[in-house]
């Protein structure tokens, strides 16, 4: 379904919702830009609109008149995508969510939540504050709930707490006819039929507009323990996380951050003054005793495997300060190479291959001449590259690109996936096929069927 | 989809499936009785034969023949689904899957198994002896790890390992055309395309058949506990789950016994000896010191709702004694009203409603003047009926059959599901629409988007 033709209805679509949303419609020069791209390295395109729904009626609405004029529709969260998913490559309407901001309901006793699409995470977690409840799933970015759910977000600690896929109980969805279902339900668990939810979640606006999201609440640990430790070599720091993921500690969070990265992070943030060796970055959540337990028995191993410095907190303050900083590790990397742009991979892999995977990625870094940080969600088997780029030099975009791809097959090869929690978008769609094999017509077989004249973003992912 | 019409071209299905398959397939009367029916109250339908696949070529050969001729396929595991998934009500052939029974890895060091569908759980369980792991989904039958997928099966510990959606990784299926693809991968997370994956699961072989899992592990408690505690009144027990859950109380099972069960426990096993009041049947997992730290806070939260009788242990013959009796409730129910059948429900609603829900319940079985003991993963907001009938009074079914609507409606409007774990099969086909409105034509969509010919467990689900 690549390379779709630009239809020649648009125009009428974009009168019919002229006269539908009046102001909700924009055709402004900065509003189509901000709407032209994400965060990937990918060439900007121009919606011819952007509308700005806000309720389901709207979206129900504009999807029917998109419909009977095969007008393209690319939902638009807060653009922090990172495989272009976003990007309205044969025009048409970039439906912007963020008027869609409401949480609707938090239900305390049945640890879920209902918010729209338009909702970004910390403001989920700001409406918890108080209830001693919260909302888990933090990728980098304060992405909007829509968009986290279409691109089967994750992060730090998903390990313990699951990925999007762990987190949404229902879904209400707008389809490519403008019919809106609800999928799901507030039930912990069902065996009622098939499992639609999950077909929305991860398929990027392909199938479907989210238009409503319940999702899953965790209780907050009576106590959290944040922790630090340098390590000699990647080899030992991710040997560590394979041991202590197979004796089923508990972790709530487990990064690894390499040698590279840690260099970054000395230049980007001084005060932090970590030595500059691979590093695990950890999170421990229980009961006082409990994290004791567990702090002591991951010590254990971690010093098997030749850690030092090992330094921890139990104070807010402290541990807030650690997790930005591993949140900003993107924009730490880049003082590596000041003025240089990054190209991000996302692999992930069965976690006893975790280490090989690393090491021969850390080879093709090295005869790519690239400088390349590297960050992980080691305790899932997932972690990216940063790698940078002068944004005038074209060969090094090019071998950057080489190297991203090697990157790519030394996953599959291993057993793994392409991406771990960034989405296909259109960054990663040419190795659906080489991921997926025969799975892959069959995805196409479903897009056909459920959207036939392919207005619901397309050319993404299938 | 209901009421298919028997195709005449089945007797040419068979010719060209018997030079096929040979002695691999059987028209054998006791043979094709015993693929007529499974535990659930539903009339039998003979199949026209039982062919018995040993490798996933032999089924993407008869699914190809099957095509090839408008003929229906059954897949089949032990015959212990309860809600009639395994009748051929349109006749053709029932694939009987239990040669398909290889443990075919075990990756101790990822915490997942490869496996054949015919593989059961218990079988998978002790090829895990000496490993460390285990796989926890558990229904009270000894079923298929294909026929607990095609249902999306849970058990006694969902409430912390999760049901079957939560604990596959990864298959392989046969298409209605005869293709063979992968869903998934070892890797622990993805964002790679649609979740293929969760689309088979609990679509009770009407998308695809299953012919092999990958499948998680979770690695063994140092400690495990077992402990059952009475209540006064079913109310004050399942207020004291609600609590627990509530203060997110890692518990690995919580399971709610009436009293009417109990009676029922004491008659087939009189040594339990519990008093017959509504109990829990309870197990905490953990490190010795954190599973002290659970049983102490559960305690104090029963002994807030009246609890008494708090018995404990952590010796393996006491627990299993324990968990034998449990999942014995059906038969232990039935030495109630010796002779009896049972007529099991299976609802599931948000945990804040289950007081609610079991209260309008138990009025409605009053009402009834039906014996109908109650046992429930009460943890998950799931609880079973089991409607007690003698078999040649019409009337009583009848009785039963409408008990169990009105259990259903109830459910539906708390917000919950008619089917927290036994799937739909035939006897909860009538329930879809209410439950899932519109989402029930886009489930029919996608059916005939992927088996356009109809031939795959014609008549269920959809």
């Amino acid at each position: 379904m690549n390379d779709m033709p630009r239809t020649t209805n648009i125009d009428a679509a974009l009168d019919a919702l002229r006269a539908l949303l009046e102001d909700k419609l924009s055709t402004g020069t900065s509003i189509l830009d901000q709407h032209s791209h994400d965060e990937a390295y990918t060439t900007p395109v121009l919606p011819d609109a952007v509308a700005f729904p806000e309720t389901t009626e709207d979206v129900a609405q504009i999807v029917r008149i998109c419909a009977e004029h095969d007008c393209p529709i690319v939902p638009y969260g807060f653009g922090t995508s990172l495989e272009g998913q976003i990007v309205p490559v044969s025009g048409g309407i970039s439906l912007d969510m963020s008027r869609m901001e409401r949480v609707i309901a938090i239900n305390e006793s049945d640890l879920d939540a209902v918010v729209q699409p338009g909702v970004r995470r910390t403001q989920l977690n700001d409406a918890l504050r108080g209830t001693g409840l919260m909302f888990t799933v933090d990728p980098g970015a304060d992405a909007s709930m829509g968009g986290m759910a279409s691109t089967r977000a994750s992060g730090t600690n998903t390990v313990r707490y699951g990925t999007m896929r762990e987190n949404v109980l229902a879904l209400e969805v707008v389809l490519a006819t403008g019919e809106v279902i609800r999928t799901g339900s507030r039930a912990r668990k069902s065996s009622s039929g098939y499992d639609l939810t999950n077909l929305f979640i991860g398929a990027e606006g392909t199938l479907g507009i989210i238009t409503e999201l319940t999702v899953k609440l965790h209780g907050q640990p009576d106590t959290i323990l944040s922790a630090t430790c340098a390590f000699e070599t990647v080899d030992d720091a991710v040997n560590t996380v394979i041991l202590a993921i197979q004796m089923g500690l508990p972790l709530a969070r487990i990064e690894l951050l390499d040698d590279v990265q840690m260099k970054g992070m000395n230049l980007f943030k001084p005060e932090l003054g970590l030595p500059e060796k691979p590093h695990l970055f950890l999170e421990f959540h229980g009961s006082e005793a409990g994290v004791a337990e567990q702090v002591e028995l991951f010590q254990s191993v971690a010093e098997e495997h030749g850690a030092s410095d090992f330094a921890s907190s139990t104070k807010m303050e402290e541990r807030n300060a650690l997790w930005a900083a591993r949140h900003e590790a993107y924009y730490a990397g880049r003082a590596l190479k000041p003025g240089a742009k990054g190209l991000i991979t996302d692999c992930c892999v069965p976690i006893s291959a975790l280490a090989e995977c690393i090491a021969r990625t850390r080879i093709e870094i090295e005869e790519a001449g690239l400088v390349a940080p590297l960050v992980g969600h080691v305790g899932d088997g997932n972690f990216h590259l940063n790698i940078l780029i002068d944004p005038d030099d074209a060969s090094e975009l090019d071998r950057a690109k080489t190297l991203a791809a090697k990157v790519n097959e030394i996953a599959l090869s291993l057993g793994g996936t392409v991406t771990g929690e960034h989405g296909v978008g259109l960054g990663k769609k040419k190795y659906m096929s080489a991921e997926h094999g025969g799975s892959y017509p069959f995805m196409q077989l479903l897009k056909r069927s459920v959207d036939p004249k392919g207005i619901l973003n397309p050319g993404k992912l299938v």
